[in-house]
Parts: structure tokens; sequence; C-alpha cells
């Protein structure tokens, strides 16, 4: 392959969950660039949470998993691997939609005690690109206040869990994760230091995106590296968690939640963007400059991998031009 | 490693299931030979029989990740594998008592089609040493004449299912297959043909050595095999299908239910043979010398690997003497 050699390729740390953190990590594996992806263990959902209420104290699998296969080898040993992470139970019995991957993961978390020893030896099967690491060794829920659930439209409740925050049809005013003071994964702390860019979006605002800021050390972190920072905006509001909100109201939920954030880029979808100005200024606000890019599959609310990639690529030639990152 | 080549090392496959094929195999990888199992496929029991009942039509993978598990290779990835593989999962919920192997057995079956492909992938990740194959690529049940369930001692009750016929309190008649005509694994036939030397037990008699000689064409292919064949003699009469059967009743057994097969060696412990004479006669009847070797570890009903080892060493030496397996 053309570019870079290893050591010098350019280290990029993916923040995020879900499938907005499978297609950044599908576009990312496009680039000659060190991958790793730091992911949210808040889900108590699907497979994910059935596992968690079975096996007190695992990570939720169910992310990691995801990642993983975005970053396995595209050969035959990875392609199977990945399927078969990926192939979920069918039928109606006591297996029935769980992926076969997240089994695994909690099988050699189990053995080997340590999620993170269990993300490094399942992704080799695979020939995973990069590493998959979860945001902290221990599983994590999200709390969030929500207005607009009673007749009183200015009460508060507060709503605890990942899929009843990411499905509430009240308007969510702010995160918190519980523990507050969760520690961070040190290989992912480790990896936001050395970072030349790092990533936040696309994905669930509140609940994929946002706990990476609400974890105390891995906000520090984060606000504290000499990393490029990306914001790559969604293409849809999530229905429940996001309904509503303008592109602009989802840079300023970051900045709610993080008042010290600085954000260098932000890249979004041309086409879903109504009010171009309001968005930069949104972003110039965070100190960053925006880029309106066609990342979408046309006529779906998903983001093209390979278009994304294009776009990484521009962002991370800007990143090192900047020279103050090197 | 000195010894002979890969391409001229002698062929063992070794036929079985359970405790006492993982044993087989355990000896089996401590010499310069080449391996295959070739294992039952009838259990109806534990996470295999809840699998069977979930998933139907697949092949019960609790003996065939036994046996991959015994020729992992013992460094670092192929052991740690290996745990995974035999680590249950805990507590009591859906998944309480599942190995991980066998869901990983599954999974790879349903997203390849095919046992035994899934079978070669779980091997490679724990670097196997050889090859493990189910005697069928379809699941199937073990049906028995049991005496003695009755107040008349001649009456005969047909049971079904390994765990009832492995656990029935009457005397075992004999045993079939349901159905009784199934294709044998295409891959296991071939290996039997090839090989130097076929091995029969030690393990549950009627339900994981018989099994194989009640398959038409594996019972057709064992009995026409050049190879040398032995039946390694179990340690103690299994409570249940075996109670009170004397060394040489297991040989006439094997005679009931293959007329027409020879054996060429019966190896047994020592200690556990009350009348070696009568045992050597019954030996001698079926074509077989008897070798009377300290196989168990002392104190217990179980083999010593490496004791047997030794033993098989000694037989593959007669079998390459004798000059008509080559």
């Amino acid at each position: 392959m053309a570019g870079p050699g290893r050591a010098d390729r350019p280290k990029v740390v993916a923040l995020g969950g879900g499938h907005g953190l499978h297609v950044m990590l599908s576009a990312l594996v496009q680039l000659p660039v060190e991958i790793t992806a730091v992911v949210t263990v808040a889900d108590d959902g699907g497979s994910s949470g059935r596992l968690r209420r079975e096996v007190p104290g695992i990570v939720p699998p169910g992310d990691l998993r995801m990642a993983l296969t975005a970053l396995a080898e595209p050969d035959a040993t990875g392609t199977l691997w990945s399927s078969t992470f990926q192939h979920r139970f069918r039928g109606d019995g006591a297996l029935a939609g769980h992926p076969v991957g997240n089994l695994v993961l909690v099988g050699l978390s189990q053995v080997l005690g340590d999620p993170v020893a269990a993300l490094d030896a399942a992704g080799a099967i695979m020939g995973v690109r990069g590493r998959v690491l979860p945001m902290s060794a221990q599983p994590l829920d999200i709390v969030a206040d929500v207005a607009g659930l009673d007749e009183d439209p200015m009460a508060i409740r507060r709503i605890r869990g990942q899929v009843a925050v990411a499905s509430t049809v009240g308007q969510v005013r702010s995160v918190a994760l519980d523990p507050v003071d969760a520690a961070a994964c040190p290989e992912a702390l480790k990896a936001i230091q050395e970072a030349d860019l790092l990533t936040l979006g696309p994905g669930s605002w509140f609940t994929s995106v946002l706990p990476h800021l609400m974890l105390p050390d891995l906000a520090a972190a984060i606000i504290g590296s000499r990393a490029h920072r990306l914001v790559v905006l969604n293409l849809a509001a999530q229905m429940g968690e996001t309904e509503g909100f303008s592109p602009e109201q989802h840079l300023e939920v970051l900045s709610d939640h993080a008042p010290e954030l600085r954000i260098d880029s932000v890249l979004a979808d041309r086409a879903r963007v109504e009010l171009p100005q309001r968005l930069a200024s949104a972003a110039q606000r965070l100190g960053a400059q925006l880029d309106l890019h066609d990342i979408a599959i046309a006529g779906t609310a998903r983001h093209h991998p390979a278009a994304l990639a294009t776009s990484l690529a521009t962002v991370l030639g800007r990143a090192s031009r900047s020279g103050r990152h090197r």
C-alpha cells in the first residue's frame, strides 16, 4: 500500500458507539491511519442488556462487537469471524437475538478477567486493524433529565437507562453517567493523549456521543488533547432523544455538557443543513471550521463510508498542515 | 521435534465421544502422529441437548468442542481459546451451563452451513493439531433395548436418547441409531480409509463407542479398513449403561453389534482386569492381542494421558512391524 509507514501514520481515536461509530470506523479503515475506537459502555437494551442482567459486572458487549467487525481484515478469515460475531441466534429460545460475538466477548472477559484483553484477543482472530477499547472497564448507566413528560411543560423527570433515554417522548435536557466518577480505561486515555485526530459522532447524541464527555478523566483527556477535534453531525435527528434538534443544537448540547471543550472541525452533509450560515456560526463559537460535504448514501439517512473517508482525509490534511498538532 | 516428517507420520483415527475421547486425544497429541477424531453426534443432554432443542438440525457440539480443546496447541493463543471454549456461563440465567465453545460452533455452523467447515475454522484459532470431524453431519438419536425395567425380567423396553440410555437402571441389550441409515461424514470415511491405526474407546460404551458401528457406511469403513484396530477398555464399568459388565463383556458387546468386526489389539489397565486369561481369550476370539499396561492415574478411574501415550506407541510399533498395513 502506498502512503506513510506504519509508525508515521496519523493516529485517529474515534469516540462513540453503535451504528454511528461503525460507519465512522468503516470510513477510517479506508485511510492510512492508526485507529483506536473508544466505545460507550452504557447500553442496557437488546442482547447487551440481557447479558448485563445475567452476568453482573460485565461491560455491555454489543457496541464493542460492532466496532471490532468494522475493523476486521477483509480476507476470508476476517470476514468469516466478523460474520460469525454479527450472527444472531434466531427462533424464540433462550439464545434468540444474541449475536455470537457478544457471547464470545463475555466469555473471554470472564476467562481473562479483563475486557481490554478480551477485545484484543477477539480482535486478533479477525485481524482487526487498530484497537477497540471500552471507555471504562466497568458498565455504566445513562441518566437523563427529561422535560415534557408531564402536563407541566417545565417539569423535569429523571430517566434511567440508554433504552429509556433514547426512546423518550420528552425532550432530553442533559445526561449524566451513573456512577458519575467511574475510571476511564487507561489505554483509552493514552490513545487520546497520543492522537492526531479525535472524532466525535455520528451517533445517538445523548447516549453514544455525549457519554465520553461525562466521564471526568476521559473528558479531561479529550479537552486537553493536542489532537485535532472533529465533530461529525448526524444525517437526521433521532426519534426520541434528539427529535426536532437542529444541527446547531447538536453542537450546543456538546458545549452545554462540556463548556471547556474546543472543536477544530465540524463535518455535516450538505443536503441536511437548512441554514449553513447559522451552523457555521455555531461551529465558530466552538473554535471550529465547518465542512459541508456530500457524505450521505443518496436517499437514505445513512453515511456513505467512502464519501466520509474522503472528507476525513481532507480534515486530516488540515490537521497536519495546521502544525500545532505535531 | 525429532521423529518422522509430517507426511510420513502414522495416521491415527480416534473414534468416540465425551471424556473418553478427550483422554485418548490428550494421549495421541504426545506422539508424532497425524490425528483425526471422529466424534459421536447423538448427545441430547446438558448444553448440547438444550442447543439441539433450540436450534433444530444442528449437530450437538459438546463432544466436538471437547475434542478440539484436547488437540489445541499448548501455546498462549491455543490455551486461551481452549479455556474460553470450555468456559461455562455460571449463574441461573438463560445462558447458564452453556460452554462458550458450544455457542461458537453452532454460530459458525449456521454461518458456514456446514459443521465440518465450522470445526475446521474453530480448530484454526486454537491451532488444533489434526482434525475433529462429526461422525455424521446430521444429529442422531440413540435408541436402546433395555431389560430389567419391569417386573418381568425378560421384558424389553425401548429407551430413547443418550441421557436416558446412559443412566438407565436396566440392562442395555443393544443400541441402534435413529435414523438407522444416516450418511456418515465423507471426510471421516476418507480418514478411516487412509488410517494406519483406528482406536475405539475408552468411553461410554453404548453411547460413545458403539454408535460408530451402528452407522452403516461408517461401520463398513471401520470393518474394511487396512488399519490396525485397537480397542481401549474403560477403567470402570459405567453406572447405568454398563453396570456390572466385565471387560470381556465389553468386547462381546462390540461383536454382538458388528459381527464382522476384527480387532488387532486390546489395551486394558492391568489392575482393573480380574481374570486376565479370560480377557485374553475374548480378545483372541476377535483376532486381537491383549496388552495389560498401567494406564490409570493411581487411585482414580481416569486414564493417565502420558501412560496411555506410551502404550499407544507400543501398539503403533506393532502395527508398523506387522507390515500388512503399508
